[in-house]
C-alpha cells in the first residue's frame, strides 16, 4: 500500500511550528501529494502526523476506518453540544498554580512518533471531537482552532462544534499554528505543550517560531491537560509482550546490542536512548500488542556501555520474556521513570546519543538541563565519569543507527518474509475465489464486508496475528480516492461493472505483507485496460531494474511512471516504501519516490513496495503492488568495482490478465507476466486445494498469443 | 560532447578555499567523475575551473589540445630552468609598498568565469609552467605549489620544475589550498589575490577558510602580480564584434532589456550587472571573437532602469555595432572603468542585483564598500535616490535571471539550430566518406590529422565560424580516456581494427552543434557490439522519454543508463548538458545527470545533449551524442493539469548499424533506429550529391530483418 499520511510531507501549515526554510526540493513537483514515510522526517513533518478517533479500535494515519470488525465502527455525528464542557475544563487548568499558560497545543502524536497509536493517547481527537488521523488542536483562553488537511475538511466540518475554528491547512492564506498564535495572542504569552508529544526538533522549531512575538514555550512535564479532563479515558494497553523467535529474527539480542554499543562508542557516546517502538522491538526481538497493525510495545530502551534498561509497564512482561531479557543483560524499569534515569545519565557523566528528530522533547531537554546543572555544580572541581575517567557529559546528536540496521534484513528475516507471503497468497486465493463466486451469484457485498471476509481468510493462516494496516477496499470511483476510508453506514457495494481496488496486508509471526490488486468482475473498458496496462508496465519496469550500489530509491522512481507519462498520465504518490520484517508495514530509511530528499541508497536485504497506480477522479483507481527485497545481481560486469543490485519478488498473487491490453506490451513484458504467473502457480499451489487451487490455476495461465 | 571540466564538481581540494560543508549529495556516487557545467556552481566548483596553456591558441577546460591547425600546437617540454626567474620576480613584488603580502594565489579563471579564456589571461599557466586546463597555483615567500586533478598528474610532473610542489588533488591526504596555506604560513599572514579572478562567493569562502589561522585575504584591485612579471604577455584580443542577426536571435535587444528591467525592478533592484560573457552576448544580440570556441566578447553589461552601459574595448565596436547599441539605448564605457561606475551606483542610491556566484569579488566588494561609505556619510541626513525617492542603496543578491531566459530558446533560435545542424550533418557526411575511403586505401591518419580534416569540411559550410570545442578524436584505447587530448607528436594513428570515437562541434552564424559518433572501420568484436548497442538503447530511451513539466533533468538520467546497468556497466559522466544557440556549447542552468543537485526543470525550448557512453579502460570508448530540443508533447491526457514534454532531435547523422547487435533490440527500438535513419536521409540528402550522398544513402538503410 502507499502510505496515507503522505500529505504531511508537503509544506502544509499543519505543524504547530512554521517552517519557512523548507528547501525548494519539497516544492518542486506541483503534482506531488502523498509520500511514503521515512523514520527521518523533519520536525514539522513529524508534527503533521496522524492521531485517531477515540471511538475507533483501529487507529491509523490515513484516517481510514478499519475493516474489522465492522460492528465496532461508529461515527461521532455532528459536533458536541454547546457550551463545550471539555474546552471549559481544559481552560480552567490554564490558571492552575504551576501551569499558568495562555494557550495549549494538542498534537496527534504519542510519545514515540508512532504511525499507529493506542486509543488512550488520542488526545487531540478527544479534545476537539475531530477523529481524522492528521490534525493539531490549539486552545487559547477564548479561542480553539483545529488544523487538518484537505482529506479531512468535510469530516472536520461535521465533527467540530461552533467553539472551534477549522483551519484548512494548505489553502491559501491559512496561517500555521505558530503564525496563528503569534497573531491572536498579545506578545509575551506562555504557550504550553506536553513535551512528550513533540520530538525535540519539533519543539525547538515551535519555540523559535513563537519567540518572534516574545511568547514562551512552556514544557509541562508532569501533566497532560487533556488527560486531566478526559473522563473515562481508556486504560493504556496492557496485553503481554511475546518473544520474536530467533529463527525469525536471525540475530540474537546480545549481538544486536553489541552492534549498537560499538556504534555509540565510535561516536563518542556512552549511552543511547531508543524511543521508536519498532526499533525497540527489533533490538530486543520482542513483539507487543499495544497498537493496532504494528506488533510493538510502548517502551523506551536505554542502552549503556555495560547495561541496558527497558522502560515498560512490567505487567506486560511474562516470566518467559523476563528470562529472555535477563539473558541479554536487559533490566526492567517502570515506563514512567524514563526522565529520572535520563537525569542520572548526566550525573554519571555519560554522553548520550540522541536522535532529536524522533526522541521527544521531554527526554532531550531533561538531559540537556541535567548536563547544565552538572556542569555548573562541578565546573570548578575535577569531574570523573562512571569509569573514573574525567568527563563532562554532553549529547551526541545523530540519527538513530537502528533505522538502517533494521531495514537491511538478514537471511532469517527474509525467509520469514518469503514464507509469510506464500501463506498470505494462499489466503488471498481463497478470498478471491469466494469473492468472484459471490459477485457472480449477484450478492450485494459492501466494501467493509469484503474487507472483513478477507480478514477471516487471513486469520486462518498459520502465524497470523493482525492486519498490517487498515484494508483499503474501494469499488469504482472510491478507488480514485487515494486515502479512501470505507465506513459501514456509507460505503459502496461492489459492482460487477466497476473496478475494485484492494490494498491490504497482514502481520504474521514471521513476516509482514502488503499487497494491492485491482480487478474487474465484468468487462473493463478500453480506457481502464490501457491505464491498467501502463501501470503494470511501470510495475514491471521497476521490478526488473538493475542498478549500481549507492543508488537512492528516487533514481528508480521514473521507471515506474514512464509508461504512464507517455500518454500524459501520472500518479500523486511515491512508488515504494520500506517494510519491516514482522514489524511496521511502513519503515524507513529508504523509499522509492519522486521526492529526492531521501538520499538513502537501496541496499541488499532491504524490503520495499513496488506500487505504481493511476487514479481517475470520480471514475476508478488502479494500483498494482508487490513487495520486493533488494538482492545482488550476478551481472557479467561490475563496472566501477561496485555490486549491481536488483529485486526479488516476495508477493505471489495473480495479476488479473483480463485487465491487460497485451497489444501494448513488448514481448519482454509478456514474458515477465507469464513468468510471474508460472512462479505464482509453482509457489502457491502446494498450499491450496479445491476451488482455490483451481482459481489459482485459472488465473496463472499465460497470456493468449495474439 | 560531455563537458570536460566536470571533475570540478567533485569535492576535490582543487579550490583555494576548502569546502568542508559540501552536501552529501555531491559525494554519494562513488562512480561519479565528470559532470556537465551549470552556470550556477558553488564557489569552490567555480574555482576549480579551467585555465589553459599560454602557448596554445585554443584554450579549454578539458585541457585537450585543439585539433586546428595542428601546426600551432606544441609542448612546453620539461620544467623551466632553475632558478625560477618568474617566481623570483613575483616574490619581489610581495614586499612592494601597497602590496605587502606573504602569499599569492593564481587561479585559472578570467574575470568572467568563462569556460574558454583568452591567452593573455592564462596567468596560472604562465607562472607555473603547467598548461593543463584545471589548476591553482599558490606562491609563498619560500614555497610554490600547484593543485591539479588526476587528468593532469603526469603532465604537471613533466611541466613543473623543482621549485614547485605538485598537489595531487583528490588523492588521500592532499590538503586544499587553504588548508595548505594555514599549515605552511605562520598565523596572521596576508594572502593576496586578484579579486577580478575570484567570484565573490569563492573569495568569501577562501576568506573564511584562512581566517582560522588569522590570515587576512588581501584584495589587490589595481595590480595583477603575474601580469606585472609576464614578459611578452599576449595582447588582449581585439577582433571586431558583430551583430547577431535578429532573424537568428528572434528577439530584439530592447525586448530583452525590457524583460531584464522588469525582473530586477520586481526584485527591488534598480540596476543589474551582467558579467557572464554569453549572457552579455545573448542580451545584446552581439557575437565576438575574443576566445576560442565561444563567440563572445570580453565585456560587462550594466543595466539600469533607464539606461544600459556596455563596458568593452571600444576598438572592437564597429560603426554598425555602435548604431545597433545606440538603437537599444546602450552606451559604451571603457572595459576598465567598471569599478568606478559600480561605485557610482551606490552614490546614486541604486540597489544593484548581484549574482555572487558569477560576479567577481572586485565588483561585489566595490559595491558593498561604496554602500557602506555612502551610508556612513549620509546616515544622519535624509537621502534621496536618482528618482528623488528616499533610499539607502543595498545589494540584491540573486542568481542571474538571464541564465534561464537564454536557455529557453525562441522559435528563431530553434530554427537556426535546426538549419545549422543540417549543414553540419552535410559536412560530416563529406568527412565520413573521405575518412572511410582513406582508411580503406590504407592511409595512416593521425587523430589530429583527422580532426583537422573535419574542420576543413565544416569550414566549407555556409555560416561556419569556429569549432564549438576542441575536437575529441580518439582511436582505440584513447576513446576510453574521457578527457582525451590528442597531441600532434604523440597521438595515435587510426586503425581499421579499432573503434574510433569522434566528439566535435561547430559554431555557425545561426547555431551551435555538438555531436559524437563511434565507428569501427573493420569488424567490431561481439563485446564492442554489445556495449555499443546498450549505449544506443540508453540513447534511444532518453530520446523517447515523455515527462511532466517541472521535471528536473536528473530524473531522466537513469533511462540512459538502464540498459548498461542490466549487465553491470555504467559511465562516469552526466548524460546531457545545455547548449547555447550560436553561443556557448556548454550552458546552464539545466542538465541531465545522476547528480541531483541541479533542480532546474527541463522546459520547452531548452536544448540539451543526449550522450550516454561506455568506456573500457585500455580498450575502447563508446559515446553516441545527439542534441535535442525540449518540446511539448501532444499527449492524449494532461494529468495534473500540466503539459507533458519530450524531445525533438536536432542532430541528423547516421549511427553505424554495423555496431548494432539487433538481437538485443526490441521491435520498438529497431523502429526508432530505422525511423531516425529515414529522417536523416530525408533531411540531409538534399544538401548532398556525389559520393557523400551515396554514403548517406548506404548508411541510412533499415536494419536487416533477422
Amino acid at each position: 500500500m502507499h502510505s496515507l499520511r503522505s500529505p504531511a510531507l508537503r509544506p502544509l501549515p499543519l505543524s504547530p511550528a512554521s517552517n519557512p526554510s523548507r528547501p525548494l526540493r519539497f516544492r518542486l513537483f506541483a503534482l506531488s501529494l502523498p509520500l511514503f514515510p521515512s523514520s527521518r522526517r523533519s520536525p514539522s513533518e513529524r508534527l503533521a502526523r496522524p492521531a485517531a478517533g477515540p471511538r475507533f479500535r483501529v487507529v491509523r494515519s490515513c484516517g481510514s476506518v478499519t475493516a474489522k470488525p465492522s460492528s465496532e465502527i461508529g461515527r461521532r455525528g455532528g459536533g458536541r453540544p454547546e457550551p463545550d464542557e471539555r474546552l471549559r475544563s481544559l481552560r480552567e487548568l490554564f490558571t492552575r498554580p504551576g501551569i499558568g499558560i495562555d494557550a495549549y497545543i494538542v498534537p496527534s502524536q504519542d510519545a514515540h512518533q508512532s504511525e499507529f497509536i493506542a486509543e488512550c493517547y488520542t488526545r487531540r481527537a478527544y479534545i476537539s471531537g475531530f477523529t481524522g488521523s492528521a490534525g493539531t488542536a490549539v486552545v487559547t483562553k477564548d479561542k480553539a482552532a483545529l488544523w487538518t488537511d484537505g482529506r479531512y475538511f468535510l469530516q472536520a466540518e461535521n465533527q467540530l462544534n461552533s467553539s472551534w475554528i477549522l483551519m484548512r491547512a494548505g489553502n491559501l492564506g491559512v496561517p500555521t499554528t505558530s503564525e496563528w498564535l503569534n497573531d491572536v495572542l498579545a506578545p509575551g504569552c506562555r504557550i504550553g505543550i506536553d513535551p512528550f508529544l513533540f520530538s525535540s526538533d519539533a519543539a525547538e522549531e515551535l519555540k523559535e517560531a513563537i519567540a518572534k512575538e516574545n511568547h514562551e514555550l512552556v514544557l509541562l512535564y508532569n501533566i497532560n491537560l487533556v488527560d486531566e479532563v478526559w473522563k473515562e479515558r481508556p486504560k493504556p494497553p496492557n496485553k503481554p509482550v511475546r518473544i520474536h523467535d530467533l529463527k525469525f529474527a536471525g540475530l540474537d539480542v546480545a549481538s544486536k546490542l553489541s552492534f549498537l554499543r560499538a556504534e555509540f562508542v565510535d561516536a563518542g557516546a556512552s549511552a543511547i536512548i531508543i524511543s521508536m517502538l519498532d526499533e525497540v522491538a527489533w533490538l530486543l526481538n520482542l513483539r507487543g500488542n499495544d497498537v493496532p497493525n504494528s506488533p510493538v510495545v510502548y517502551a523506551y530502551l536505554l542502552v549503556k556501555t555495560e547495561t541496558a534498561e527497558l522502560f515498560v509497564d512490567s505487567s506486560k512482561i511474562t516470566p518467559e520474556v523476563m528470562d529472555h531479557l535477563k539473558n541479554a543483560g536487559v533490566e526492567l524499569r517502570p515506563y514512567d521513570k524514563i526522565l529520572s534515569e535520563i537525569e542520572n545519565l548526566a550525573k554519571q557523566g555519560r554522553n548520550l546519543w540522541l536522535d532529536t528528530s524522533s526522541v521527544n522533547a521531554a527526554i532531550v531537554n531533561t538531559y540537556k538541563s541535567a548536563c547544565d546543572k552538572y556542569l555548573n555544580k562541578k565546573s570548578k572541581a575535577r569531574v570523573h565519569d562512571y569509569n573514573g575517567r574525567s568527563a563532562m557529559p554532553s549529547g551526541v546528536y545523530r540519527a538513530s543507527p537502528i533505522s538502517l540496521a533494521k531495514a537491511v534484513k538478514n537471511d532469517a528475516e527474509l525467509q520469514g518474509m518469503r514464507n509469510s507471503h506464500l501463506r498470505d497468497a494462499a489466503a488471498l486465493a481463497h478470498f478471491w475465489v469466494w469473492l468472484e463466486e459471490e459477485i457472480n451469484r449477484g450478492a450485494k457485498l459492501t466494501e467493509v464486508q469484503v474487507a472483513d471476509k478477507l480478514l477471516e481468510f487471513r486469520s486462518k493462516q498459520d502465524g497470523f496475528i493482525d492486519t498490517s494496516f487498515d484494508t483499503i477496499s474501494a469499488s469504482g470511483a472510491n478507488g480514485a480516492v487515494i486515502h479512501y476510508k470505507p465506513e459501514p453506514g456509507s460505503c459502496s457495494v461492489l459492482d460487477v461493472e466497476k473496478l475494485f481496488l484492494l490494498d491490504s496486508g497482514a502481520q504474521y509471526v514471521d513476516g509482514t505483507t502488503d499487497i494491492t490488486r485491482t480487478v474487474h468482475f465484468g468487462e473493463p473498458t478500453p480506457r481502464q485496460k490501457e491505464c491498467f496496462t501502463r501501470v503494470l508496465q511501470g510495475h514491471m519496469a521497476l521490478d526488473q531494474a538493475v542498478f549500481p550500489e549507492n543508488t537512492p530509491g528516487f533514481v528508480l522512481d521514473a521507471f515506474a511512471r514512464s509508461s504512464l507519462w507517455k500518454i500524459g498520465l501520472d500518479y500523486r504518490h511515491g512508488t515504494g516504501h520500506g517494510v519491516g520484517a514482522a514489524l511496521n508495514v511502513h519503515e524507513g530509511p529508504q523509499s522509492i519516490s519522486f521526492r529526492y530528499g531521501n538520499l538513502t541508497s537501496l541496499q541488499k536485504g532491504m524490503v520495499v513496495s513496488n506500487e505504481p497506480g493511476y487514479y481517475e477522479d470520480h471514475a476508478f483507481g488502479i494500483r498494482i503492488e508487490n513487495l520486493l527485497s533488494v538482492v545482488e545481481m550476478n551481472t557479467p560486469n561490475r563496472f566501477g568495482g561496485v555490486g549491481y543490485l536488483g529485486f526479488e519478488k516476495l508477493t505471489f498473487v495473480p495479476i488479473q490478465t483480463k485487465m491487460v491490453d497485451s497489444a501494448l506490451l513488448s514481448s519482454a513484458e509478456i514474458d515477465w507476466l507469464n513468468d510471474y504467473h508460472a512462479q505464482v502457480w509453482e509457489k502457491v499451489s502446494p498450499l491450496l486445494d479445491g476451488s482455490a487451487r483451481q482459481w489459482l490455476w485459472d488465473n496463472t495461465r499465460p497470456l493468449p498469443i495474439e
